[in-house]
Formats: C-alpha cells, sequence, structure tokens
C-alpha cells in the first residue's frame, strides 16, 4: 500500500504480508496487524477511502480493457479454515467494487463431472478474463489441503500438483492476470468462539455444517498442509500472503491493500477513442 | 412496495409499472414517476432504506436455500435502448446486494456457437440457481427487438420465439422463480444528450460505440418492436414492467422496489437446523 492511500500503512502492505523463505505459519500471530499501526477506527477509516479507490482503479481497468488496449485482469484466490472470514471479505470488499467488473466462483465439493477431470479443470474454465477481478473462494488449493489432510487422491498424485498450480498461475501471469493469493490466517480457539455463535443465533444456524467440526479436528493437518503449500507455491509470478484474521476489520482493510496494490502496478488508463470523435459528434447531432 | 419501506410509494409498485391490456408505450413519459410522490432527495433517501431491507431478505432467501426448504429464486431482466441506464441500475441496485447471492450475465452479440443452437440455450444456462437474485443485462428479448428491427432472423421464425420465450418463462416461474421483466424507458432527446456526453468526455469514451447512433437511427422501428414484445408476452406468470428511465433515480428507486415487492412475496424464512444443536454445541466444545 501506498502512502497514498493511507498514512497508517508503515511499508509496503504486499511485502509485510508475502511469504517468503523461511516463512513459518505457526510463527504468525492471527491477531496481528502487519504493516499497519492504526486501530479498528482508522481501520474503518481506510476502508472507506480505499473503496473510492478501488472504484476508480477498477472502471479504468474495465474501461481500458475493451477497447483491448491491455490483457491486465487481476485474480483474488481466498483461502482460509471455516469462518475465517471469507464470506466477509467477498462481501465487504470485493461487494464494494461495481459488479459488472467482478467474476466471482465459489468452489464447491467436485461434482462427478469434475473429478473426472483433471483438477484444474474445472479451474480453466473460471480465470477471468481481461479487464476484470476474478475472485475464487476455494480455489484449486483445496486440491493440495483437504485433498491433503483426507488423501483424496494417491501421495504422488498430490505432489504432482503443486508443479502443475505453479505451471497454471505462471501461464496466467504471462498472460497479464495479477493473481493475489490470500489465505485468512484465525486461530483455533477464534474459530471455536466463531462456530459457537453460529450454533447459539437461529439466524446463524444456516452457516453451520457438523463437517465444519470434524475438519476443526484435523486443525494441526490442515496448518501442516497450508504451510507445505505455501513452501511450493508461493512462486515470484504468484506469491502467497497470509492474513492475520482474528480482527476482522483488518482482515477487510488487507485484502483491499492487496487488490490496490494490484491495481495501482498495472496502472490502467481511460483508453483512447477508438473512433473519430468529431465525426461522430456531426453524426449524432445529425440525428 | 409496501408502505413498510416508504410513504412516498402512493400505490403497489409492480401494478403502477405493469404493463397491462391496452398498455402504449409511446403513451408513456419517460420523465414521469409513476406510484411516486416524492422528489429526487426523497428518493434517494427511499434508496439507502431499502439497500438495509434488500440485504435482509436477500440473506434469508439465500440462507433458505442452502437448507433445501425453499426452491425460490428471482431473474432481474434489464432490456433498454443504449444509455438508459442499465448500468447504473446494477452497479448501484444490484451491487448493493451481498455478491455472493447475485448471479449476472451480461448477454453480448450471439458468439458462432450460441448461433448454432437455439436463441434459448445461452440463456437457459444462465438461469439462477435457488436462492440467488439473477440477473440478466440483455437477455432473449434481444431476439426479438433488434432480432426483428434488423431481420437477423425470418419473420416465421421471429413469430415463433415469442410463444417460446412465454413458455419459457412459465416453465422458470413454476420451478420457483420470480420473474422481473424491465424496461428502462428513455426518450429520444435524453439519450441524444447521453450519447453527446460520452462524446465529450475523454473518460466516457469507452462507453461509446459508433453503432450506437446506427441503432439510435432506428428508434421508431425499436420502439415498436418492444411493443410487441409487450403486447405478446406481457403474461400473468412474467408480466413487463416499463420503468420511465429520464430520471436516473426514480428509474434506480423503481427496480429496487419491484425486487423487493418480490421477495417481500417470497417472505424467506431463517430455515431450522438441519443438525441437533445441543448435540453440536457438545462436539464443539470439546475439541
Amino acid at each position: 500500500m501506498t502512502a497514498s492511500t493511507s498514512q497508517n500503512w508503515s511499508a509496503d502492505t504486499s511485502a509485510a504480508l508475502r511469504v517468503g523463505p523461511g516463512f513459518r505459519l505457526a510463527d504468525l500471530d492471527p491477531s496481528s496487524t502487519p504493516g499497519y499501526s492504526g486501530g479498528k477506527s482508522h481501520g474503518q477509516k481506510d476502508l472507506a477511502a480505499g473503496v473510492i479507490r478501488l472504484d476508480q482503479l477498477q472502471e479504468r481497468l474495465y474501461a481500458e480493457s475493451r477497447s483491448e488496449a491491455t490483457r491486465a485482469g487481476v485474480l483474488l484466490v481466498l483461502q482460509a479454515m471455516d469462518s475465517a472470514g471469507k464470506g466477509g471479505i467477498i462481501r465487504h470488499v470485493v461487494g464494494s467494487v461495481d459488479p459488472q467488473g467482478v467474476a466471482l466462483t465459489a468452489f464447491k465439493k467436485p461434482t462427478t463431472e469434475e473429478l473426472a477431470n483433471d483438477f484444474l479443470w474445472r479451474v480453466e474454465r473460471r480465470v477471468p478474463e481481461p479487464g476484470f477481478i476474478g475472485v475464487f473462494d476455494r480455489s484449486h488449493y483445496e486440491d493440495v489441503l483437504i485433498g491433503r489432510v483426507r488423501s483424496l487422491a494417491p501421495a504422488e498424485e498430490i505432489e504432482r500438483r503443486y508443479g502443475a498450480i505453479n505451471d497454471f498461475e505462471k501461464r496466467l501471469v504471462d498472460a497479464g492476470t495479477r493473481v493475489i493469493k490470500v489465505m485468512l490466517h484465525i486461530s483455533s480457539d477464534e474459530q471455536k468462539e466463531r462456530l459457537g455463535e453460529r450454533l447459539d443465533r437461529p439466524d446463524k444456524y444456516w452457516k453451520y455444517n457438523p463437517g465444519d467440526v470434524d475438519e476443526r479436528e484435523l486443525w494441526p493437518a490442515y496448518m501442516e498442509a497450508y504451510q507445505i503449500a505455501f513452501e511450493r507455491t508461493s512462486t515470484e509470478a504468484a506469491p502467497w500472503h497470509v492474513v492475520p484474521a482474528n480482527r476482522k476489520w483488518y482482515a477487510r482493510l488487507a485484502v483491499q491493500a492487496l487488490l490496490l496494490d494490484a491495481l495501482e502496478e498495472i496502472d490502467p488508463q481511460w483508453p483512447e477513442a477508438t473512433f473519430d470523435v468529431e465525426a461522430e459528434q456531426k453524426r449524432l447531432a445529425a440525428t
């Protein structure tokens, strides 16, 4: 995040959250707010300011792509344990963007047809077009996370997937898509509280699934699977970012900042007219 | 619209805008505000209040569908001449809804593959799932609008389509989808002004297409095609609504009101727990 948006970001957000060599998930405090010096009220103010900036950049990105002046696009990949706040990010960060420029895909348990194909098949079909902000709510990483933890595929197939993912993402990046991979990181205690709330409130029952506790019981195995995924797939082309998410306000602000960083790097411009403006003005006047 | 949302709606919005027997598009003033007694500032206040109500209803609809307690869903079909404000409706009305509950499709000029199939083929594939608010930005009606005006298909094929559309929409409605068909109606003068603005501002060039003037020159033929479409396809199951759209604030408010009406009619409820709440609380506590 540049100072243009807020003085409360003490450093480059992407750098503060990026998974580099030697990163240990176990050492990251899920209640911390890396790179951000402000508190909740600053965060909310900065989030509101970011909405306006995001809106401007997104419209320019979309506009530029319509004239075929660019192949640039963005893909936000969201992964997390249950209740970590993916839904809140989509609602409050992605939801602030014009829906005409967003392509959201929620990947569920694979269908029979999807299982009959390579694990990337259903994902490739949902890669965003140029000019769009694509959002994956869960993704191909499920196939090396729950896939690994629950041995849903042979070990050698899981191994193969890390390389296949890197090749796939490299191809996207080479074609002009900024790939922003985010894991929302909550603590096991925080998850317990959040799942408990879903069981306490009848208007939250629908968000609860008994399977959530089954997965929760495998917490250490999931953390290990994430750690391995980071080591194998946090590439230069498409690095991972781990966003501490015990504080919802911070997680939203951080993901918005990552989106803003990517868009500012693209630096989209209003495209030139692809027609003769004066001639068109005359044609219009004559109608 | 019920009084629950605003005193400024003097009557049932849906009824005020519905295309009934004897409706003449040519007689409707595109600057009027049918059913609404307030001015722009009231309209903006009511729109903001509607956002909150829409949010609540949408979440309940989505929640109920997740438990398979309902097959209800909504499909908003938007048709209009260029620059009438479809984009603004999607951005400001649809965009206020949680994107996780919205399925937006912008139908463009048909591809070769789409043309090789029946005109409803591409549309059927984009029918919203239960629990979703589907939005069609242009739709199967293009095939009896530009299709008719520009003779893109033989006359007898165009004729056949009206009946095929009615059958298709009846099927959707019988399956639980509320179909809200909206034409945003601007005057020819208003369009001229709006297209002119796109030619005056470099940050709007990308929204302009020389083809817009070609279509504009066929204005009377389009109005006739709309009139015929209304007469042939404004059915009891899926009536048309014509929303005067010279005043953007009114058009947005009216479309929001039509969505609210449909959702209030569905009256979605938080679903019962599909699991034993107490047993799950114990399981969670034990983790």
